[in-house]
Order: C-alpha cells, then sequence, then structure tokens
C-alpha cells in the first residue's frame, strides 16, 4: 500500500476488503465505507461545499462577561464594500431564542450580553474578510457589569438553572444514628472544564430553498435540533427547513445542540438576503463561544458498615451550566443518576444543582455529566476501602450491581449485567496484584495501579421523550444496491459500518451495495439526537425493523428458492413486491421517573466499564506517565470489534487528557486565556500509553443483534482509574482534576514538608 | 392583486387560499404550492443552479446526418485556456450507451454519426465560453455517407426497428367476401413530426459526491431513468448515482428519456474531471438533437355493414423512429392498442413497424403514438360515416365501447366508461346540431362543426414492467407538517398538488402542512416514470398507502378522541408512534400482453375523450380558425378540478398546433431548417380560442379517490376534431396534417378547378 498515491490507495482498502465480507458480517470488523474519502481527503466538510451566489458572514461578539448593551450603531459596517446585510435581534424574523429545555439562549444578545463571546450581530457580505471587516466596524457601546465566574459566585447570586434530587431509604437515620464499626467519611471533589476539540470547528451553510424554505448544510451530530432551532428562529414550519449533515470533523457532545446557533445565524441572514450564506467558525471563536463539560464540584458522603458494605451516602453535585441552560438539566440528571457509582446502596440522597455563572453555556461532552461524578463517587470509595483496610476492588466487587439487584432509583435490573466478567478480565490484564505488591512510597519514579467502575445508562432514558424514539428509510433500488438512511449521524465513531453490517445481515445482502446516505431530515421523522451512546441501539434497531419488512417481503414472494442477492432483488422488482420501508425503533422496556424522588425505570438497559491504570509518578518533575491503560466493557454485542476498540482507545485518551491535561483558564475578566491549540493541552501521539479494550458481550434481548451502546462508557470512569493508581504510587489523594505535573509537584512537596513534620515529631 | 409587486403577490395567492382549505380537499381546486415561485422567479431550474469548482461543458456534434468518423483530434482543444477535459467515446468509464429498450443510443458516436447533431465529443473548461470555443476546435475527419430521409427512405433500406401485430377474428374473410351492403374503404393519414417546445431546454449539474459516486441535478421527468443511464456509462452502482429532479420547465414527454443523454455527459466530465460539471443546451442544439413526435403513416382499410355497424379494420402503422429505437417500441405498441378507435370492432389486423431513418431519435410525446392513429382512425370513420350517410357522431355511437364491451384486444371493460355521458355533454357544449344545420361550401368564410372520439389507457400498460409499480415516503415531522417524497415528478402538469391534496384528506391533515420534497432516488425505490398519464394514479395511490399508514396508527392510538391535527401528532409523537411510512403502487388489475396475437388485458384502466371544433376556414387565405373547442374526458375523479381544466386546455392548444401549424422542414442532408423559435410555428396567445373543458367523473375502483390518469388524452384526438370539421365546412378531407393555410388554399384552388372542371362537362 503506497501512502504517496491516494486513489490507489482507495482502491484497494475497498476492493481488497470487499471481496471477503461473508453474509454473517455483524460481529466482523469490516472495512469502514467512510474511511476512503477521510484518508485520501476527499471527504466534503461544510467549509468544502460552496454555492453560487455565497455570501460570507461574520459574528460581532460581546467582549465583556455581563454588560447591559447601551447601543448598536451598524451605519458604518452597512456602506462597508461587498456587505450584503448587517443584523441585530431587531431585525431577526422569528422569536430570538434557540429552542430546547427552557428556551433562553438567544440568537442575538437581546440588550445584555452574559458572557465573553456571545453573539451580538451579524455580518454577510461577498469575502470572508469583507464580512470580518464590516463586523469590526460595528459599534456596540456597553455598560460593564461584575460578573459572576464559578459555582461559588454563581450561588452566591442564588444562580440555579436547575434542580434534581433523589431520595432512597433513610439516609439521615444512618447517618444520625451509625450502626456499630460504621465508617463515616465525607469528601469534596472537584474537576475543571474540558474542550472537546474536535478536529473541525462549528459551521453552517444556509441555502433558501425558492419556495420559501431554507436547506442548511452543517458540521452536526443532530439535524433535527437544528431543524427545530431553525425552524423556530424564521417561524416556518419544520419541513420548510431541511438540514442536511455534512462530512462532520467529531462531535463528542459538542455538535450536539451547539451547532443551532451557527446553523440559525446563517439562516437568518440568508432569509434576510435571500441568498446562501456560509459561516464557518475559527477555532479561537469556537472555543470561546461554544459549549464545554461542566466544571463540578461533589460534595460525597458515605457510610460503610464493619462489614465493608455501603450503607448510606448523601451527595450534592453541583454543576457549572454558564451563562443559559441549554442542555445542562439534562447533564444534571445524568449525573444524579449515576451519583453513588455502580453499587447497592440502600439509602440515598442526592441534591443536584446546576449552577449560572457568565461563561458560554456549558453543555453535552462524551459521558454527558457522569465523568464528573464518577470521579467523585470512585475516588471516594477507593479512599475509604484503604480506609477501612480492604483492597478497594474487593471493596468494590463487594457492593457492585448484578442482575437481580436494585439500582438507587428502585429500577430492577433484569438482564444483562456482565459487570463481573469486565471487572475479572480488566483487573487479570493490567496485572493489579503485581504491581500492587510492588514497593511504594520511595525514589524518584513511584509506581501505583488503580482500578475504577462505572455503569452507563444507554440512551436518554426517562427523561428523553420522544427523542428515544428512532427511524430509518431503506431503499432497495432496481440493481440490487441499497440506500440505508437514518436521522442519526456519523461522526467518525463508525455509525455507517455498524448500521450498514447489521442491514445486510438482516437483508442477507452483501454489505457492499450498502450506502448510507447523508443524514437528512426529509427521509426520515425525527430520529433523536447523536447522543447518548444511543445510536447503534436505537437506530440500529430502526434499520434492522426496516430491514427485516423488506427481507420477509422477499422470503414471502421468493419462497424457499435459492438464489443469490441480484436474482432476489430482480424477481422481487418485476414481481411487484415493495422494496422499501420505514423502519422505527422504541425503547425496549417502559421507562419511567419521578421528579420528587428521583425514582423510576430511568433507562432501558446499562453498559457495565471497568477502567485500570498502570502509572509512574516521576517525583522530580510531578508528570504522571501512564504505563499501559486497560478499559472493558459490557456492551451486550460488538457489532465491529476494531470500531469498538478504536472508541475505547479514544474514550481512554481522551479521559487521560481530561484527568491530567486540560483545562482552560479563565481571567477576572471571564475571558478564556488559553483559546487555541498551542495554549489548550491535550493528549499528543507521544502521549498515549498501550490502551488494551477488553470486549465482553452479554446481549440485551431488545438490542439488534444484542447490542447495548457504550461510546461513552470508556470515558467516564478514567480519571479514577488513573487518580487512585497516582494515590496508590504515592499516597498522595487527589480531589481536583486535572492532576497536573505542576499540582503533583506542588503536592509532593507539601507532602515532604509533612513527612519532615511527622519526622520532626 | 398588484401584478408589479412579486412578492406581494406570492403572499396574496397562499394566505387567501389557506383560510379556506377545507379538510375534503380531494376534488377541490385549492392553489397548488409551486405557483408563487415560479409567478414570482424565485423557482430554481437547473442553470439556475451553480457551485463551488464548478465547469461549464459543450458538446461537439455531428454535422452530418450519415458519416464514417475517420479521426478525431482533440489536441489543439485540450491546449486551450480554461479546458479541463476533452473526451471521445474513448474516453468513457463504462459502456458506450444509454440504457433503455436495446441499449442502442450511444452516448458519443463510436466510429459513425447516425444524426445530424449527434454527440460526438465533449469539452469541460472553467468558462462556458471556453468550452464552446474549445468544442469548435476539435477536429473530426468524416467521411459521407447517402443518409435515409422520411419512412419510404428508410423502409428501403429495410430498416425496421421493430414491429408489433394484433389479429382479432378473421379480418381476411370479411373483406374478400363482403356480406351485401357492405362498405369496404382504404385510405392513408400521415402526420409529421412535433416539438416540445418546452419552455427550459435539457440540462444537468454532475457533481462528485466524493464517495465515488455523483449527484446529478437536472430537468427531467424521470429521475429513475436517469439514475440508471449515468450508473451504466459510470459502471455504478445505481444507489451510489443520486438524482434529483430540479425545477423543471416542461417535459410533454420530450424530458422522458431524453434528459439521460445531458446527464450522462455531464457525469462522464465530471467522473473524468473530479470536479462539478454544468451542461445546459441552447434552444437550437436541444431542437436539433433531441426528441420529438414521430411522423407517420397509417394505411386504414375498413368494412362497415350496411346497418353502419364497423366488421373489419385493416391497419397499417408506420412511424419514423429516427436513427435509433429508443422508445419507438413503446411507442409503436400505445399506437397498435389504439389504432382502430374506441369501437366495438370483431375482426382485426393491425400491423405496426418502427422505421429507422437518419435524424435525432423520435421519442415520447403527449399522447405516445396515440395521436398519430386518433388522426387516422378518427377522420376515417368521420369519413366513412359521410360515405354512407350517417351522421358521424351518429356513427361513432353505435360503434362506441361501453361498459360490458371488450376491446380489439380482447381484453373485457368491467368499469368506468363514461363514454357516453362524455360524448352526450361534448356534443351539446359545441352545439353540433346548430352548426351542422348551417350552410355549407359557399362564401369567403365556411364553418363547420367535427367531433372526435378516443380512449387512453392509463399506465404504461402490460408492456410497463417493474415501471407500473410507484412508490412513495411519507414523514409526519413532531410539529404536524409532513414531507412526501415521491419518485415521478412535477413537471407543471401539477403533480405536487392533486398528491398533496390526496395526502391532506387520508392523513386528516391540513392542506397547508404539506410539504413535497424534490424528487430524489434516494427516498424511494423507483418508481416508474413520470409518463402515460400514470402520475396522479400510480403515484397517488402510493402516497395514500403511506398516508393511510400513519393514519391507521394515529387511529389506533388516539381512539375517538376528537383533536387538531397539530394535537394529535404531538399526543402521538410522544406516544411512539411511528409517523413514517413507504407506501407502494401495484396495478388494480393483472396486466397481459401477447406479441403474437396483440390480445391481453393491456392497460388497467381507460379514460375515454371527446374533441369538438366548431371552425371558419377563410377560403382568401386558406387560413383555418377555431371558433370554439370543447374537450371531454371521463377522467374518474377530478382531484383538482381547475387544474384539470389547465391540462385540457393545454392539451387542447398543443393539439390545435398540431393540427394546423408545427412540423419541422428538413433539406435533403437532414438538416432542420427551422431549428428555433423564429421558425418553428406554434400557437401564441392570439391563436387561442376558447377552450371548454367538460369533466365526467366515473370513479375508476382501483384509483385513488377514484382518479384515473388524463393527461395526454385532451391531446391525442385533436386533429380529427378540426380536420372533420374543415371537412363538414368546405368538403375538403385532409389527410396529412398539419393543416397550414397553403395546404388549404391549395386543396380550395384545386377543388375549385375540379368544381369547374365538373361545371364545364
Amino acid at each position: 500500500m503506497k501512502n504517496s498515491d491516494a486513489p490507489e490507495l482507495k482502491e484497494t482498502i475497498c476492493e481488497t476488503v470487499h471481496e471477503s465480507v461473508p453474509m454473517d458480517v455483524v460481529g466482523r470488523s469490516v472495512f469502514r465505507p467512510d474511511a476512503p474519502q477521510k484518508l485520501t481527503g476527499q471527504a466534503r466538510y461544510v467549509n468544502d461545499l460552496s454555492v453560487g451566489g455565497m455570501l460570507h458572514a461574520a459574528v460581532v461578539r460581546s467582549p465583556h462577561a455581563s454588560a447591559i448593551i447601551k447601543s448598536i450603531n451598524t451605519k458604518k459596517a452597512e456602506s462597508m464594500p461587498g456587505v450584503a446585510a448587517v443584523m441585530t435581534c431587531e431585525d431577526l424574523p422569528g422569536p430570538n431564542y434557540i429552542p430546547l429545555v427552557k428556551n433562553d439562549l438567544p440568537l442575538l444578545a437581546p440588550g445584555e450580553v452574559k458572557f465573553v463571546a456571545q453573539p451580538v450581530a451579524l455580518v454577510a457580505a461577498e469575502t470572508l474578510e469583507q464580512a470580518r471587516e464590516a463586523a469590526r466596524a460595528v459599534e456596540v457601546e456597553y455598560e460593564e457589569l461584575e460578573p459572576a465566574l464559578g459555582i461559588d459566585a454563581g450561588l452566591k447570586k442564588d444562580w440555579i438553572l436547575w434542580h434534581y434530587q433523589q431520595f432512597t431509604g433513610d439516609p439521615e437515620a444512618v447517618f444520625n444514628n451509625p450502626e456499630p464499626g460504621m465508617h463515616i467519611y465525607e469528601s469534596t471533589y472537584t474537576t475543571s472544564h474540558q474542550e472537546h476539540v474536535y478536529l473541525e470547528t462549528n459551521g453552517a451553510l444556509a441555502i433558501p430553498d425558492n419556495r420559501g424554505g431554507f436547506l442548511v448544510y452543517g458540521s452536526m451530530q443532530c439535524p433535527f435540533y437544528v431543524q427545530k432551532a431553525v425552524a423556530t428562529v424564521l417561524g416556518l414550519d419544520f419541513q420548510h427547513v431541511r438540514i442536511v449533515q455534512a462530512t462532520t470533523g467529531g462531535g463528542f457532545g459538542g455538535k450536539e445542540d451547539a451547532p443551532s446557533t451557527p446553523a440559525c445565524l446563517a439562516s437568518v441572514l440568508s432569509w434576510k438576503t435571500n441568498r446562501p450564506v456560509k459561516l464557518i467558525y475559527g477555532r479561537e471563536e469556537d472555543m470561546e463561544s461554544m459549549t464545554k463539560r461542566h466544571p463540578s464540584r461533589t460534595v460525597f458522603k458515605s457510610a460503610v458498615d464493619k462489614d465493608g458494605y455501603i450503607k448510606a451516602i448523601d451527595v450534592h453535585y453541583y454543576v457549572d451550566g454558564g451563562a443559559f441552560l441549554t442542555l445542562s438539566s439534562i447533564v444534571l440528571w445524568r449525573g444524579l443518576l449515576h451519583a453513588g457509582g455502580p453499587y447497592k446502596i440502600p439509602n440515598v440522597r442526592t441534591l443536584a444543582d446546576a449552577v449560572g455563572t457568565n461563561t458560554a453555556p456549558n453543555g453535552a461532552f462524551r459521558g454527558f455529566g457522569q465523568p464528573q461524578v464518577a470521579f467523585a463517587a470512585d475516588a471516594h470509595w477507593d479512599e475509604v476501602a484503604n480506609q477501612i483496610g480492604m483492597d478497594p476492588v474487593e471493596f468494590k466487587r463487594k457492593n457492585m450491581l448484578r442482575v437481580g439487584d436494585k439500582l438507587t432509583s428502585g429500577q430492577y435490573l433484569g438482564e444483562s449485567v456482565g459487570f463481573d466478567e469486565v471487572v475479572e478480565k480488566v483487573k487479570k490484564e493490567i496485572d493489579y496484584e503485581s504491581v500492587k505488591a510492588l514497593p511504594k512510597l520511595t525514589g524518584r519514579y513511584r509506581r501505583g495501579v488503580g482500578l475504577s467502575v462505572s455503569h452507563y445508562g444507554v440512551g436518554l432514558g426517562a427523561n428523553g421523550g420522544p427523542n428515544n424514539f428512532s427511524s430509518a428509510n431503506v431503499v432497495v433500488a432496481a440493481d440490487g444496491s441499497v440506500v440505508v438512511s437514518v436521522g442519526t449521524t456519523e461522526i467518525g465513531q463508525g455509525m455507517t459500518t455498524a448500521l450498514l453490517q447489521m442491514a445486510a445481515e438482516t437483508l442477507r445482502c452483501p454489505y457492499e451495495r450498502l450506502h448510507l446516505a447523508d443524514s437528512d431530515t426529509a427521509q426520515v421523522p425525527d430520529s433523536g439526537p447523536t447522543v447518548a451512546s444511543r445510536t447503534t441501539m436505537c437506530a440500529g434497531r430502526a434499520v434492522v425493523d426496516a430491514c427485516k419488512i423488506i427481507r420477509e417481503r422477499m422470503d414471502e414472494f421468493l419462497g424457499d428458492e435459492e438464489i443469490s442477492w441480484s436474482e432476489s432483488v430482480t424477481k422481487c422488482w418485476i414481481g411487484g413486491v415493495q422494496m422499501a420501508a420505514q423502519g422505527y425503533s422504541r425503547p425496549g422496556y417502559k421507562l419511567t421517573f419521578d421528579d420528587k424522588t428521583g425514582h423510576g425505570d430511568t433507562y432501558e438497559i446499562y453498559a457495565w466499564c471497568a477502567n485500570a491504570a498502570d502509572v509512574t509518578v516521576d517525583t522530580w518533575t510531578g508528570e504522571v506517565k501512564v504505563n499501559k491503560f486497560v478499559s472493558g466493557q459490557d456492551i451486550g454485542r460488538a457489532v465491529n470489534p476494531v470500531l469498538v476498540e478504536g472508541q475505547i482507545q479514544g474514550g481512554a485518551l481522551q479521559g487521560i487528557g481530561y484527568t491530567l491535561m486540560e483545562e482552560y483558564k479563565f481571567n477576572k475578566a471571564g475571558h478564556i486565556m488559553n483559546n487555541n491549540l498551542s495554549t489548550y493541552i491535550v493528549p499528543t501521539s507521544t502521549d498515549v500509553p498501550p490502551i488494551v479494550p477488553v470486549i465482553v458481550e452479554h446481549e440485551y434481548s431488545f438490542g439488534p443483534y444484542g447490542a447495548k451502546g457504550f461510546g461513552e462508557t470508556p470515558m467516564v470512569p478514567v480519571a479514577p482509574a488513573i487518580v487512585n493508581a497516582i494515590a496508590d504510587a504515592t499516597g498522595l489523594r487527589f480531589k481536583h482534576i486535572p492532576v497536573t505535573p505542576e499540582r503533583v509537584w506542588e503536592a509532593l512537596q507539601k507532602q515532604k514538608e509533612e513527612q519532615a513534620g511527622v519526622d520532626q515529631v
């Protein structure tokens, strides 16, 4: 395979693998059809698209974290060369909000700004340079206010965006009247922002369809969110707004709801000018204005009996929501339900609050509120186990959920809990006992091991409402080639491959005859978003449903005749067999949630994860080196094992960055100081340890081919595995991430001083 | 309503009518949703589309009707400024033919040319001017051959493209041993070419999808024909070729198969350059190279008994197919089956031949081989009635088909034959008896009346194979707006309106919430072509099917609750009701055809037509003025009466042009001498007589809401109505159309001379 010759590479990949794809394709690591064009630079991202008469857009953004807008003067900008339109919130055709949980995020700031880089005005011009120049010429007069930055500042203002709670048993009784030998412990855990660092920044291209509607291409996870948003701000029927996902360079949650903003900005300009308008965010603009992972604080108190059984928890989980609610309530909900960890806990009080602050709204990010609570809970239990003199893994095993157990929500676990097998395999693969047995706490390099566990409720759960349903449209052409259309999206995670594999096996059609259409809101009804690790399970179930309908019609018409796919299609075609179907997916179990108690059957099924890290801490530099990382998951069924492994490795690495490197630094005015990829540090190839994926398959009876979702799971409990390993290596228990070399070095110095103090005493 | 203010016009039309659209919308003349953008110049035809990096194409065409290509030198053209590619048939990626009945039409001439303007080579360049200049610089050396022009020349060469026949009873016995009083008469009728004169010429825009496939926009009737053609010449799976119909400025059959050529030409250039390529035909290029209505010759012999009953016919129908078969066989088939007219005829021999000649292939045109035979048959019966001293209408009534009768194919007519009612109403509306009773054959202005009849087999019939099936995809969005997708197309005929009306009534959804998507091959399986007046019936049946599925699911979920459409959708949406469906349409009756006998159940249902013309002949100028034209149809059900009336009026006018004005004039070398709209004469607004549409509704039990197709029918028997009226006015029986003023004047001179001769004797 020659790297120098891209087209040849393309052919080689496809043709070689085509020949060897068997009919029982689910469970095999077949090639991904979207790979060649991505590898060869042929894929067309939204910025690669251009149409005749297209204008370019630029956004005038707030320089302040909190301010009153006293006036906006657009006259100068309007008269500049090439300028086709300048818009403020006064010029919008419909309501000035992005529809989400609370509809509180304005499209263009209406009289006040609440975060730095909030859109204030808009320019469309013939060239990008002209648009940017005119944007700089828009004169905005502000009256600055004191911003609230950080959870404490938000709490001080009583700025609570959302609240959830869960009450189970009687935790107060446990804590107030502890049994003899009961171990009670409270500690607080905090986490920082994390940036998605998708390869491609946000962007959209809006084109008038000249029927009063608009066609919008964009980089996105959720075309139907964007459809609703654009329809709302333009005051149009959904079906007059057609959203097509362009090839998307990564999402990680950062393109869940966030792309609605650039899509709406481009669309209102397109409406204003009746011309196509392209808006592509620069990297700094994207980092400053778009969503990030919520910083958090978790106050975690527990009671463990003398035999090491968890008796009660009292948890208060705060997230920093930023200036508008957007999806914070939903992020909070997932955190609430996973707060205690995957354990049998009879007495629970969990409070969860999303706090408002003057930064860009924080939002969806792989794990969706779980990495924060998983860090708190798993590190907490690790510490508690050590405190009571138990091996942490033994402690976890003792309390861990199994088939027949109940979650803190009261939900009964009826099937597909491969947790024991996951923990067993991960523990073995990391060689837990050997590393644990190494001598600790001396020398420059100190090695330790940590193991963490997590469950993950697959899909949006009881809070998802109609977003839990999915649709697929499958069309078999006269020549036997097939188009599968879904409303969920390929964002690099491998959806295309997984769905086509399931379609191929269900239709009994050669894999290479299948083609996934661009995700397009005109083809299927709202399929729900591409989030919450739901795509393989939900969209997959819809695709299998559609394919089953078609295959059953074919079988009924053809009888027992054994003929090739192509012959079958020709016969059916001539015979008038209907060769297209809409498929649909509903959750396998009924979902419920009670707001007051936090009880209910909250997710249809759970994935189960254990991560383990073998680390070495350099006590001279404070650097933590991950020697080996093992991540095991019970995912029901691995539709494509290589893609599953890729997801596990990617998740683990993103978690390593989150644990050891990544954080935004704000100044007192609310400006991000490290708003680019030179100063915002993420893992590079030299930071990648050997990451060993472990796949466990306890099939889910309502999953397509037994599959559950899992894409986020590997990321969820990375921080505690590493932090536990650092504790094992150094005796230092970090309660804030990222655990940067500076923080390690500082803590080591403090430890040294304390030890010196102890020595002196 | 102000004409000067287009946007206001748009709003006025829509909003006014929106408010008044009731739920029982089928049968009402509601507004057409595609009208505003067409009226206001907003509609985007393929030439209005442009994308980034787009090249422009020009075609090198044959200057000869028949020649050997000795050499093609592209070097000079290749080196010209802006030229990205020059291609000949040597450079094609796949087989060099447009797939149709016989796959005989090459994309680029392979070593020989068979008609003037046949594509020989191709150029793509940065600008259209550069492409055209380079096309002129391609050097082609020809060896000229003698062309065959006209049916006789083709027959002389034994160049038969296709043959069909029908034998019923024993016509030989009737003719050879005539009963006493039997009237036997033979005559020959000929017709000329007719040009479609669609407002928009052919064109296509091909865009690489960067997944190895192509997206092609074009002006077309049949996206799936184009898909198959482009996939064939590129050697790709159908599903890697996505065809989307752009707004199309008329078709009339001229965009049935013909658009495959520009689409393939643009696509191979796009494949060669890996860039978008647009190819738009100029008017002269389009007129010279594209399909026209087949010229014909019909030798018609009949035997009628003493009571005026038709006993036998012996018909030989020839059409001039041009240089390649393309669709001539199918045009021929429809002619064969309708050759005798809509009568009970017990003894039949019909032979039908498509003859090859060195002109551009003739092809589909409203009526599809029927206007030619209808002219022959109806004029013949009119003449025979006069010969035997019967009123022609009485003669026609006596022999006409009714429920319970059989066609010459043996097909039994079980339902929906509203023929008597049509004839009765048309006769009354034209005031037949009064005009008939006027004094004839004297004075400068002579007035007469003629009535013609025809049946029309709806759809493609037994010869259509899988093209008889249709699909639809209906998607109800969360806000209650609806997208309907079909593979058939809006070409100005009103499909959008008719389908949305049926969808609205079936879903019980407000009409204005429905939206028809662009016809797109990725949404539904091959829906068959938009031809043969099949769209309302076939696509309509598929749309109703899909809507029924959705409505039934909604009803099942909602029970008897009486709530608004929007509320219903919201409830169903939250409840997980699947709100999308694929619908399908099959013919209501099984279709059969036997090649040897010409027998079978050839069409599922028939439309019934009577036309009547009241004309005045100016004997000084030879001009025929149509004073009034009445066209009546039994169409099963008028889904939208105003659109039906529009179709009737348009068909009648196109027939008037065909009868009185339109013909191509070729020189001896095979060049069209009148290849533009200054020299090819069509009716203008001053030529439009009062055209009175008469709608009769004998519902078809398998038609959607009882509808049959009828779009072509009004055009079919226009010529005989007028020619019969001219005969009534002047005594002159014209057996060739068009009946131009020159021909009338000449015939009048001849008549005068003959009468003078008689007077002298």
